[in-house]
C-alpha cells in the first residue's frame, strides 16, 4: 500500500486568487470557517477580543459610600447655618463618622470633610456652613450603573476594561476564540536546534518559525514532535490530532517528490481542495479538508513556508477571530536592479527599502527560496504579478512595508563589500542612537560605487586596489565617480591571507607554494577585491597564473573558499582571517588591506551619517573590532578626499 | 508600637518632575536603575528584545546541498556537450542521484536537474548541454556565513529571526529582562471578584488593572493576595517579596488616613524618597527604596492608581528593558467645556474626542479618581498645569491619544440623553461596519441640543416633551436650534413609571397614590427630561406639587431614584424599566416617551451616520430592544424633518 500510495508526479498551478477562494468555500460548505467563542475568567482575558458585549451585573458604587473621611450628615439639618448662627448635631444620630468609602446612613446625603469639622463638645459638632445633598458622597452607580454596557463586542480588552468588567460584577467574559493549531514537522532529515551535524542533517527550526507567526496571528499553536517521511505516522498523527485542533498545519512533504507523502495522506482521509499555487515561491503548498478540519501542506523552505504562512494561514486566523488582517504600510520605491520574474507565477520578492535623498530605493535580496536571512534582513515585500516578465532598473513599484516608513527613513543604507566589523558598526549604531540603523547589501566594491554613483545608497564599503599604483579605493572611485564629490573613511586594514586545513599539513607558508605541483588551490570569481588582490600579489612576486593548479576554480565569497580547503577540494585559496576561523582552518597572512566607506558630501552632514562616524570613532567599536582577529585599527576614522 | 507608627497626616505636594528626578537619582545610586539580561532558549524567545547581538555559530547551509533533485556532476566534466556533440557519464563515479537537500559528493560541483537527465543506459546518462559550477547548489554559507551576524541588539525577535538564529546553530540568547513586579493589594474593605457584595464592601480590581499594565509595558507581574489593613501583616509580605522582586508596589494605603500603613512600613523598612506629588489624581503616591529594590506605594482610586502606574511605574520598567517608552499620538481639540483646575496640581482630565466637521472635539469625562469607566471611555488625556486655573470653553488643546487618530475619524459622536439602546447601536455598529464606532456623552437631552448648536455632535439623543403642546423634541429644536436644519430619527418609544419596591408593599397603582399620606416618594433634578414628564402628567390629573412627600428630595439619574427605594427612604419614583429591572424593583407603567435622535443635515451623508442609520433599520437591532423590556419600536427608523 505504501508503494502505490506514496506519489504524485505534478502539481497543478491555481492561480492564487481562485486556490484562495476554491478552498474559503470548501470550508464554509462544511461550516468549518467559523468558530464558537471562548469563555473565560475576566481576570485572564488581557489583550482578548470580546464576542459578546458586556454588561455590568452589579452598579458601582453599589451603596452610597462616603468619598472622604468626614462625618456624615442629613443635608436639611445644616440648612441656615452660618458664622453668625451656627448649627449643633449631636453624633451620632445626626453626624455619623465615616472612612473613605464607608456606606453613608439611610437617613443621612452628606459628608463633611473631617478637616472641616468643628468639635462643640463630645458628642457635638458646630456647622456654620449649609452643606448641599450628597456633598462628597458617591452615590450608587455613579461610576456604573447595572445593567449598563460596559464594552461593546469587538474591542480588545486592555487593563482598565478588565477592571471595568471586574467592577461591574462580570467573572467571565465571551472572547474571540484562539484557533488551536497543531504543527507537525516531517523529515527524515530533521534534526533538532544544537545538535551536532552531519552533512545532510537539516535544523527543525522551520516549526518554530511557523508557531510563533499562529501566536503572532492569534492563534493558539501547538509544535509537534518531529516526524520521519513515513507515509503510515503521518496519516496515524494526523489522525490523532483532528479532535482538539481547529487547523492542521503539516510541513512539509508538500511536494511531488519520492518523500512527499503529504497529498497523499490528506487525499487518503480527506479531500484535497488545491495543490500546487502559482506563487513563487511557495508552489506546493496542499490546501485539504479532514473531517470539517482544515489540513494545510506547507512547503519545506523557510521563505516558501512563510509565504504561504502569510498567504492562506493568515487570513484564515483572522477570519475564524472576526476581524480584518491588519492592512501593512505601503510605499513606492524605485527598484535597483533588473528583476527577471517567471511568466508562470506571482512572485513575492523581498526587498530592502531605504531613503536616499528624497527617494525610496529597494534593493532586491536574494530570491532562493531556502534563504532565511532574506527574510529577516527584509524591509518589505514586492509582488510581481504572473504574466509579468520582471521589472526594470529603475521602475516605481509599490513595496508592502515589514517596518515603519519613519524607522525606513532613519536606516543608513550602504552597499558594496561586505566586512564583519560592518555589522558590528550596526549592532553600535542601534545601540547607541536608536532608531538609526545601518542596512547593507553586500554585492561587492564596485557595486558599491555604482550605487553611489546612481544615488542608492548613503555609503559604499569598498576595499579596490589599484594594481597599476599599489593605491586603494581613490583611483576607482576618481575613474568611475569623477563628478561626484566623495569623502572616504577608513573603517580597518584588515588581513587576507591563504586559508590551509588545520596544522597546515601540506606547509604552505606563501604564494610562492602555489607553484608546487603537490598544492591545489581555489580562487574568487573575476572582479572580486580579493582576486584583484591576488592577481596583483603574483605579479609583485614574477608568477605567472598558469603555472598555478586550480586558478580557474572560481568561488562567490570567502566562505566558499574555506569550504572548499575544509572539505579537501582544495589545498589552500585567499581569503580574509575571519573565514579562516569560521571554518577553523589554519592563516597564512599574505597582505593587509585597507577597507574604507565612501560617502558622498551630499550626505555627509544628514545625521544617520553623523552618527555612524562617531560610531566609527568610539571606544566601544574600537574594542569589539579589537576583539576579532586580522584587524588593524590604527587608521581607522581617518578621512580622504576624493 | 502599631499605634504610634500608623499614620502621617500630612503629604507634601512635589512637583511631578522634580519627584520623578529624585526617585529615579535615588534608584541609579543604589545601581536600581538597571537589570541583568535575561539568557534563554531562543525558541521561547519570540517577541523579546535582544540584549546582545547574536553571530551565526554554524553556516548554513553547513554543507554543499543539492537544491533539487537530480544528479549531481563535476561541471568541468560536462564542457562542450551539445545536441550534436553529447558526452555520457557513468553513473555513481560521474553522475550521482541526489535528493533536494542531499549534500554533493567532494567530487562533484554542479545538479543537472532529474527531469532533464536522459538515461542513456542503466548506468549511463546523456549530458546534451554543458553545466556551469554550483548551479542547483546551495553552496556552504549560502544562507548564513558562521560568524556572521544574525540579528543586532536591542531588535525584537520575530518568528523569522528565532528561526535564522537556530539556522545558525544558536539554541540560547540574552534578551531584555522582563522585570519581576509584585503586586500587593491591601484594604479591609476589599472582596474578591463575584464574592456577594456587602454594603462597604469594595471589589479587589486594581491588582487585576495594576498586573495588566506591568505586562503591557515588558514586566512580569505577580498579583499577590490582598492584605487588610495591618502594619505587620504589610511589613512581614514586603519583606518576604523584596528577595524575588525587582519592583515591589503596593495599593494602596498610600495617602494619610487612620488605616493607612505603606509609608510607614516602607520608611520603617528603608527609604521613602517622596510622599505626595502635584497630580491630580494620584497625589498621594509613595516612592521608596528597601534594600536596593524600589517600592511604590499606588493610590486606591482606580483612576489615580492607573495615572500613578503611567507616571512612574512605567518610565521604570521601560528604562529597565532599555526602551524608550513608546510616544503617544498628539492632537489638537477644541475642548467643548470650561473646565476649572487646581492651583496647586497638574491635572490630567480624561477626555472623549471625535472629529466632527474638519475639527477635533474634546469632551472632558467624569474627573472622579474613583471613575474607572472614565478611563474606559476615554480617547485621550489632557495636561493641565500646574498654577493655571483651568480651560475655557472652546479653547484649543493638545490631546494625547489612547486610540489611533484613523480611529477617531472613524467614530460618530453622539451627546444627549442617555437609554440603553444607544448601547445596543453602539454594540452592533462595532460589529458591522467597523471600524466605525458610536461614543456616547450623556448629558441629558436639552445637552444634547447645545453640543449640536456648538457644532461638537454628530448626533444626539433627546426625548424633550414639550408640556404646553404634549409634542415630543420638535418644538424644542425649532425653539432652540432655529437656524439649523436637523433631521429627527426615533430610535425607540419607553416606558416610564413608578419604582416601587418588589411586590409592591405600599400598593401603589398610579400617580394618585402619591397623594398619600404614608407614601414618600423622591423625584429627578430640575430640567431631567423625566421631571418634565413627570409635571406635565400630575397637571393633566390636576395634582399640586404641593400635595406631595418627598417632591423636593432631588437625584441626578435613574438608578439612585432605583436606590433610594430599594434602600426604603423613599416608597416611588418615576423612572425608566431598565432602572427598575436593574436593581430587581417593580414597575408601574405610566407613559410611553418618545426617544429620538437628532442629526444635522451636515451630517446625515456621511458614512458613519448612514452606517447608524442602517443598523437602526436592521433586524437584527430590532431583535436585540426586543429582548429587553419596556421598549416600543413601531416607529423606530421613522424619520421627521423640522
Amino acid at each position: 500500500m505504501k508503494k502505490n500510495k506514496k506519489r504524485k508526479v505534478y502539481l497543478d498551478n491555481t492561480p492564487l486568487d481562485e486556490a484562495l477562494e476554491t478552498f474559503f468555500n470548501a470550508l464554509s460548505e462544511v461550516e468549518a470557517d467559523t468558530l464558537a467563542g471562548e469563555t473565560i475568567l475576566t481576570e485572564n482575558a488581557h489583550g482578548r477580543i470580546t464576542k459578546e458585549p458586556v454588561f455590568a451585573k452589579v452598579s458601582s458604587p453599589h451603596y452610597h459610600a462616603s468619598a472622604m473621611d468626614g462625618i456624615a450628615v442629613d443635608s436639611k439639618k445644616t440648612q441656615g447655618a452660618s458664622l453668625r448662627n451656627p448649627k449643633i448635631l449631636t453624633t451620632p444620630q445626626d453626624a455619623e463618622l465615616v472612612d473613605t468609602g464607608s456606606p453613608i446612613p439611610h437617613d443621612k446625603n452628606a459628608v463633611i470633610m473631617i478637616e472641616d469639622v468643628d468639635w462643640a463638645g463630645r458628642n457635638e459638632v458646630e456647622i456654620v456652613e449649609s452643606v448641599a445633598p450628597w456633598q462628597h458622597v458617591r452615590t450608587i452607580g455613579e461610576d456604573l450603573v447595572a445593567t449598563e454596557l460596559i464594552v461593546p463586542a469587538g474591542q480588545k480588552l486592555r487593563p482598565v476594561d478588565i477592571g471595568a468588567i471586574l467592577a461591574g460584577g462580570v467573572t467571565e467574559v465571551t472572547v474571540e476564540p484562539k484557533p488551536r493549531v497543531a504543527v507537525v514537522p516531517t523529515g527524515t532529515e530533521l534534526v533538532e536546534p544544537g545538535e551536532r551535524l552531519k552533512p545532510g542533517d537539516v535544523v527543525e527550526f522551520n516549526s518554530r518559525v511557523l508557531s510563533g507567526l499562529v501566536s503572532q496571528w492569534g492563534g493558539k499553536p501547538s509544535k509537534e514532535d518531529k516526524l520521519p517521511d513515513d507515509y503510515d505516522l503521518i496519516v496515524e498523527t494526523i489522525k490523532s490530532l483532528l479532535p482538539q485542533n481547529d487547523l492542521i498545519i503539516v510541513n512539509a512533504g508538500s511536494s511531488a517528490g519520492a518523500q512527499d507523502y503529504t497529498y497523499q495522506a490528506i487525499k487518503d482521509m480527506g479531500e484535497v481542495i488545491s495543490h500546487g499555487v502559482a506563487i513563487k515561491p511557495g508552489k506546493p503548498v496542499i490546501l485539504g479538508i479532514i473531517d470539517k478540519t482544515p489540513v494545510i501542506g506547507i512547503p519545506g523552505y523557510p521563505v516558501s513556508a512563510v509565504l504561504a504562512m502569510e498567504l492562506f494561514v493568515k487570513p484564515l486566523l483572522y477570519k475564524w477571530q472576526n476581524k480584518s488582517v491588519p492592512k501593512q504600510e505601503e510605499i513606492t520605491a524605485k527598484i535597483s536592479r533588473r528583476v527577471v520574474s517567471s511568466f508562470n507565477a506571482q512572485e513575492y520578492l523581498r526587498v530592502k527599502v531605504g531613503k536616499v535623498g528624497d527617494k525610496f530605493v529597494a534593493t532586491p535580496l536574494g530570491r532562493g527560496a531556502s534563504m532565511i536571512m532574506s527574510l529577516v534582513k527584509s524591509d518589505g515585500m514586492i509582488v510581481i504579478p504572473q504574466m509579468r516578465e520582471g521589472l526594470e532598473k529603475g521602475e516605481e513599484i509599490d513595496v508592502k512595508l515589514h517596518r515603519s516608513k519613519e524607522n525606513i527613513e532613519s536606516t543608513i543604507v550602504g552597499i558594496g563589500s561586505h566586512d564583519i566589523s560592518l555589522d558590528i558598526l550596526s549592532n553600535e549604531l542601534s545601540k547607541r542612537y536608536p532608531p538609526y540603523t545601518l542596512s547593507s547589501a553586500h554585492v561587492g566594491s564596485m557595486g558599491g560605487l555604482m550605487a553611489l554613483k546612481r544615488g542608492e545608497a548613503h555609503m559604499a564599503g569598498v576595499h579596490l586596489l589599484d594594481p597599476e599604483t599599489g593605491e586603494y579605493n581613490i583611483p576607482h572611485i576618481k575613474k568611475y565617480l569623477s563628478d561626484q564629490d566623495i569623502i572616504l573613511v577608513n573603517l580597518a586594514y584588515r588581513e587576507q591571507g591563504l586559508l590551509v586545513a588545520k596544522d597546515n599539513p601540506k606547509n604552505i607558508y606563501g604564494l610562492e607554494d602555489l607553484k608546487r605541483e603537490d598544492v591545489k588551490m581555489v580562487n574568487r570569481q573575476k572582479g572580486a577585491g580579493t582576486r584583484i588582490l591576488l592577481d596583483y600579489k603574483l605579479e609583485e612576486l614574477g608568477i605567472s597564473s598558469e603555472q598555478l593548479t586550480g586558478y580557474d576554480r572560481e568561488e562567490v565569497n570567502h566562505l566558499s573558499v574555506a569550504a572548499a580547503v575544509n572539505g579537501g577540494t582544495a589545498d589552500c585559496g585567499l581569503g580574509i582571517r575571519a573565514a579562516a576561523e569560521a571554518l577553523d582552518l589554519d592563516f597564512i597572512p599574505v597582505s593587509k588591506e585597507r577597507y574604507d566607506i565612501a560617502i558622498p558630501r551630499d550626505f555627509w552632514d544628514w545625521e544617520g551619517i553623523q552618527h555612524i562616524l562617531k560610531v566609527i570613532r568610539s571606544e566601544e567599536f574600537k574594542h569589539s573590532i579589537d576583539e576579532l582577529s586580522g584587524y588593524d585599527l590604527s587608521a581607522s576614522g581617518e578621512i580622504l578626499h576624493c
